[in-house]
């Protein structure tokens, strides 16, 4: 072993070592460094993973506007409140074009800032539009492997985000506001179907009691409880015909209204998010939610160092000389794919 | 070469004759191929690739409501009209959990049976909630070989979509309508950055000043006219300081209103759409958009590729065995990915 890779390694086993001590500096910088991909991440989150395993994931998704931001930090105030840890990663949703933030520098859960049993980060999505980023899983396990006793990850919910939640989380509360117009329903219609609590914020408003009999409606329609399984790479939700003795067995999806800015209704989601996990735990649907999260996490690790052999495989400039033979109709994309291949 | 290699080899090339003759039949059949992503699939590709490259791709995505499919059918006609022939590839939105169709089984495009001018296709996503199906790019490969003019790609604003449509069609259209709710502007806003033509389509409804104003500050906003680069793998758009010689080589979004149902305004889009493809070809950035749309073409195939590789030289049962071992901690998800890929 070389002195570097000697040196390498002390600084990875320095970092785990913080981590599981829960130094919140050491914790930054851990995730930084997962975050930017840089390269002893691989090795970092070799170490932590096998720390990793204990803490509850909560998924919190919902179309801008609902006051998902406010009701995370609340929820969290509430989990401290009956002295359990929290880390918290929210996601920003970048713009695919121009990098920037979509939604602005807000700020963010202010109310937690000095409680050291809260750890708070902000992600973006680097290009996936209100998806989660590619690193958010790996982000969780060293969060995981600190300590925290509950993670929150905060997402907007358009496009992609509402499956990939549903692969990371143990349990996934979609959040509705009233008001919100009835010409995206056919977007909410996938949403719903990820959800293991549906919360109503922002109760107080008008309009209230048309959305939540919307709502209702629309879990009549689909079916309460599911069960998700991993077909040809797609998460699938399978409905079985209820049977009398299998009743016991199905998560009825709960719909329930909070207050975020007032604190009213959370306590009792915190409590429910419990009972999520109870259930979990006890019908072994746990393990089949943490299997679909391991298999995605493989497959991830799998696709990016395949991306990284075949860029390092190609020398640079010679794939936009590839693509321009391609346009010029001299060459043709699938034999020029096999050629890339054969190079790994 | 065995008998059976020899056989598939006839039975494409007579797929390829048929297409290039533009037999409809052959044409469908020869669709559904690619479509189902059949074995003779890249063979039937890679030969009818050299064909390609006349048509000119239209991209029309809009959230749901904004009469995109009669939008699209007048659209179409006009072509017609114009004695050109025109392919349209519909995507239908599936839900990637139960995989039918979000919208549902709507009839579309009635007004076009029946002329040998104009060849509907339509497409489900297969479980990406709102985006492309991984096979459209080869779909507009086959119709593009098959001679036809125009190629119109259709697609609900969800999500991934407006991102991948930008990187498929030469000419993207946004359609819009009035009366959408204000919650979705943050959402819009990454929509908007992908068009070339802004479409306000039923114009004659209540609340189109409003609309109107709304698209054109937030066209103010993020800068007029655009040039897509590709970097890391992701569509970045390139905000150059306008230089006095350089204004004339930059797209302006034109912003237009239309009532698809009575035919207002329909004309004038395909005139201003064809306005955009000779700019397109003048100002040198219709290579770019080529190259753009091949590079995706080859990264697509390459994935592919690498999927079925995995898969194949991991034995049955096996891959669970392994999640199974990492959920148990006695492995971790980068040691287990590093075993897979040492076995391809």
């Amino acid at each position: 072993m070389s002195g570097v890779a000697i040196r390498e390694r002390a600084a990875v086993e320095t970092l785990v070592e913080g981590v599981l001590r829960g130094e919140r500096l050491t914790l930054s910088r851990a995730i930084s460094r997962v975050e930017n991909q840089e390269a002893d991440a691989a090795a970092l989150l070799t170490a932590l993973y096998p720390h990793s395993g204990k803490a509850h994931i909560i998924g919190v998704t919902g179309a801008p506007g609902t006051g998902k931001s406010t009701l995370v930090t609340a929820l969290a105030q509430s989990y401290r409140s009956a002295g359990m840890t929290v880390g918290i990663v929210a996601i920003d949703p970048t713009s695919p074009f121009t990098g920037g933030a979509l939604l602005g520098d807000r700020v963010r859960m202010r109310a937690l800032a000095g409680d050291v049993g809260v750890f708070v980060r902000s992600m973006a999505t680097r290009g996936s539009l209100g998806g989660l980023s590619k690193t958010t899983g790996d982000v969780v396990t060293v969060l995981d492997a600190a300590g925290f006793d509950r993670i929150i990850v905060e997402t907007v919910g358009v496009g992609q985000a509402e499956v990939e939640i549903a692969s990371t989380a143990h349990t996934t509360l979609v959040i509705e506001a009233p008001g919100l117009g009835d010409e995206v329903q056919a977007i909410k219609a996938g949403i719903l179907e990820i959800a293991d609590i549906l919360v109503v914020n922002k109760a107080d408003r008008p309009g209230m009691d048309r959305t939540l009999r919307a709502l209702e409606m629309m879990l009549d329609i689909e079916g309460n409880g599911a069960r998700y399984v991993r077909h040809h790479g797609q998460l699938l939700r399978v409905e079985s015909p209820v049977e009398s003795d299998e009743e016991e067995s199905r998560w009825k999806v709960i719909v329930m209204k909070t207050v975020a800015t007032e604190g009213i209704g959370i306590d009792d989601l915190r409590q429910r998010i419990e009972a999520h996990r109870h259930w979990l735990l006890d019908s072994g649907e746990m393990a089949l939610r943490e299997q679909l999260r391991i298999a995605n996490t493989l497959e991830n690790i799998i696709r990016a160092e395949l991306n990284r052999r075949i860029a390092s495989s190609v020398p640079a400039g010679s794939l936009d000389a590839l693509v321009e033979q391609i346009r010029r109709r001299e060459s043709d994309p699938y034999s020029a794919a096999a050629g890339l291949l054969s190079g790994i």
